[in-house]
């Protein structure tokens, strides 16, 4: 059966269950020194590469401020995401603004702010760029293969086709705006590491025309996030990634060119930090002969579960009677709204113990990244899910 | 190509155009004064029924003050939403709990402050009523069929199978509480009327089993929601599904031991009051091939339009240019977020003028239910819908 010890050592462990002794749940907690940890051991393996911290993961002043002190830079979506981050004291050189869809008033506040560096994918949008941030760094983003081996794939949302993205780059010249890179992201918990060969292979490629064709220079490289954290299923180290990704670049890029590298983790710097406490509201089965237990907790989708949808996203889960408890039996998991859609597994095949009570706490793991942002103003009533901090 | 006349006349359109007039966007609009038309159709249509506003469509203050002014019930969800409702002076006997999943303090504190009435769909949350509110008057909510012809079905997440509900109807007066009746409901916005006729039987069997075997004469069958709303799709009037429902019961139910009939509409009341104002911040296509044109408006699944997930409920949308142009073409629709699942409709075929420009307003009508109470607090740092209210 499921143990602790894949997760946490016992110090690490007890942190969380002390800071929620006690306190009405649902409630997340998130230990600030596992973010710590995990930022040192990402610069550690990527040496040379800016880390721009994509605080859409968290955006909680706590963890602003930490990565903040540890020398991260950060990544906005949003002009309030800009905000925060200033307003936490970081300066305007170290924040890029990665989302592709912005309003003309939003480029315009964030370049008067001080924001330099914009992504983009699109002709309308270069265009906003140009006009409102006049003389900026701008990066294409280009759509990348990956969907089927991340656990939250990228659709086609975000990006162009890289013929489109030298057109881009072109255009960004032509109106006076600093051609300066390339992005992709190759999905969230991206779970193979070949995925950034391909992409890597595609960026070279605009590199090369750019500078044959276009007598263009282009500077960085943002090879996104999309590295994992440890839910269910097995992943490789960050270790693992970093080895493969320098070795992809160097195959690529000769020393004395390697461009400037950009890496925006989300889910891998902070997943891990939290924990979120739960507590079993009602258990059930709806007609005598049914196999399968309802197991309803007082946390759901719309309270920060939300990306349990299409039960992509597999959080561990524990429950203390874990460790006496010889049967296990399948459940299905629910919040505790009255929406039909708040279900977080039902195909899963998650099993709990058959001792598993009214009252006990289930705890959540690595829920600390896409879990508190997310929750719901006040869907059935139930409030945001309150969040604690604990180094 | 759709017109307005649909939905609106011109006057009742201008409330809207008005109320949204030089403010920014996203903004939802409600007009009171077309729940006020809706609530007093239905109770014409639906005489000498109780009506129990679901509020969970819409737990606005403004709403509630004008159902309880024209007379209506509530239903809650949650302590939270009975807090709410009880602020606004509703009395205690005019509200019931109908959230099957109920923690045992909840119970406790909606007893306390006067509440007899409460679903129940399983033993351990009918032990935990007789427990926490001694002598109430409890409601077995069972499972029904509807889900295929459902726009937003109901999963098997609430009810219990027929026989398990007579268990627990047993139980309830075994227990002290008092056995009170049946509910169920066949899913959200509805398209089948036929789906309460199959519910009203099963009903009926289990009214006439306690009758015979337990002596125990049932008072009430709460019908549930799932009228539906005007949304894209074709359907009956209510006045159809008052007519229909009516002789469904008289079918079963001589006239002189007609039960109290509870109806629960949440949808039908407040979706046709909303029209949710917002603006296109992106076109784009993904290479020079792409037929599709990418939208991008300013709000998406996480400030309001949730129930977009799997494309399940199609909204009109309606866009100026629509009155003049004479081309469209097919769009997918987009919100404003970095996530990849912020995507309202892919598949769905919408199709918008080929004129349609960033900064044009795109309305999204019959919007006033299930949108604002679902916004996330702040994912990728954007702030919960605004909503303005008119009459």
């Amino acid at each position: 059966m499921f143990t602790i010890d894949k997760y946490f050592d016992q110090a690490g462990w007890q942190k969380f269950t002390k800071a929620s002794e006690g306190r009405e749940t649902p409630l997340l907690v998130v230990d600030l020194n596992r973010i710590k940890l995990k930022f040192e051991e990402m610069v550690e393996l990527f040496p040379n590469f800016k880390i721009h911290y994509a605080m859409k993961a968290s955006p909680a002043v706590e963890v602003i401020n930490l990565l903040s002190t540890l020398g991260s830079n950060f990544d906005c979506a949003s002009i309030y995401e800009l905000d925060r981050v200033l307003d936490c004291g970081v300066a305007a050189d170290r924040i890029s603004y990665g989302n592709t869809i912005k309003k003309a008033e939003h480029v315009k506040y964030a370049f008067e702010k001080g924001v330099d560096l914009y992504a983009t994918d699109s002709e309308a949008d270069l265009k906003n760029i140009a006009e409102n941030a006049p003389g900026a760094k701008v990066f294409v983003r280009i759509l990348v293969q990956g969907s089927d081996t991340a656990e939250w794939p990228l659709s086609r949302k975000f990006g162009c086709h890289p013929d489109m993205a030298i057109d881009l780059l072109i255009q960004a010249k032509n109106l006076g705006l600093v051609p300066y890179g390339v992005s992709f992201h190759v999905g969230s918990q991206q779970k193979d590491v070949g995925a950034w060969d391909d992409a890597i292979a595609k960026v070279k490629y605009i590199f090369d025309w750019m500078h044959k064709e276009e007598d263009v220079k282009l500077k960085m490289i943002n090879l996104g996030g999309g590295f994992p954290s440890n839910y269910i299923s097995e992943v490789n180290s960050i270790k693992v990634y970093a080895d493969e990704i320098k070795r992809y670049l160097a195959d690529d890029f000769a020393e004395e060119e390697m461009p400037e590298i950009i890496l925006e983790p989300g889910r891998s710097l902070v997943g891990g930090s939290g924990v979120l406490v739960s507590e079993v509201v009602l258990i059930s089965r709806k007609s005598h002969t049914d196999l399968t237990r309802w197991v309803y907790t007082d946390v759901g989708m719309f309270q920060g579960l939300i990306e349990t949808l299409g039960e992509a996203i597999k959080y561990p889960i524990y429950t203390p009677t874990m460790e006496t408890s010889k049967e296990a039996g399948t459940v299905v998991l629910a919040g505790p709204t009255c929406d039909s859609a708040d279900i977080m597994y039902e195909e899963a095949g998650y099993q709990l113990p058959e001792e598993l009570a009214i009252g006990d706490r289930i705890y959540w793991l690595t829920t600390g990244a896409y879990t508190n942002s997310y929750s719901s103003i006040e869907f059935n009533g139930f409030p945001p899910l309150e969040v604690v901090y604990v180094d």
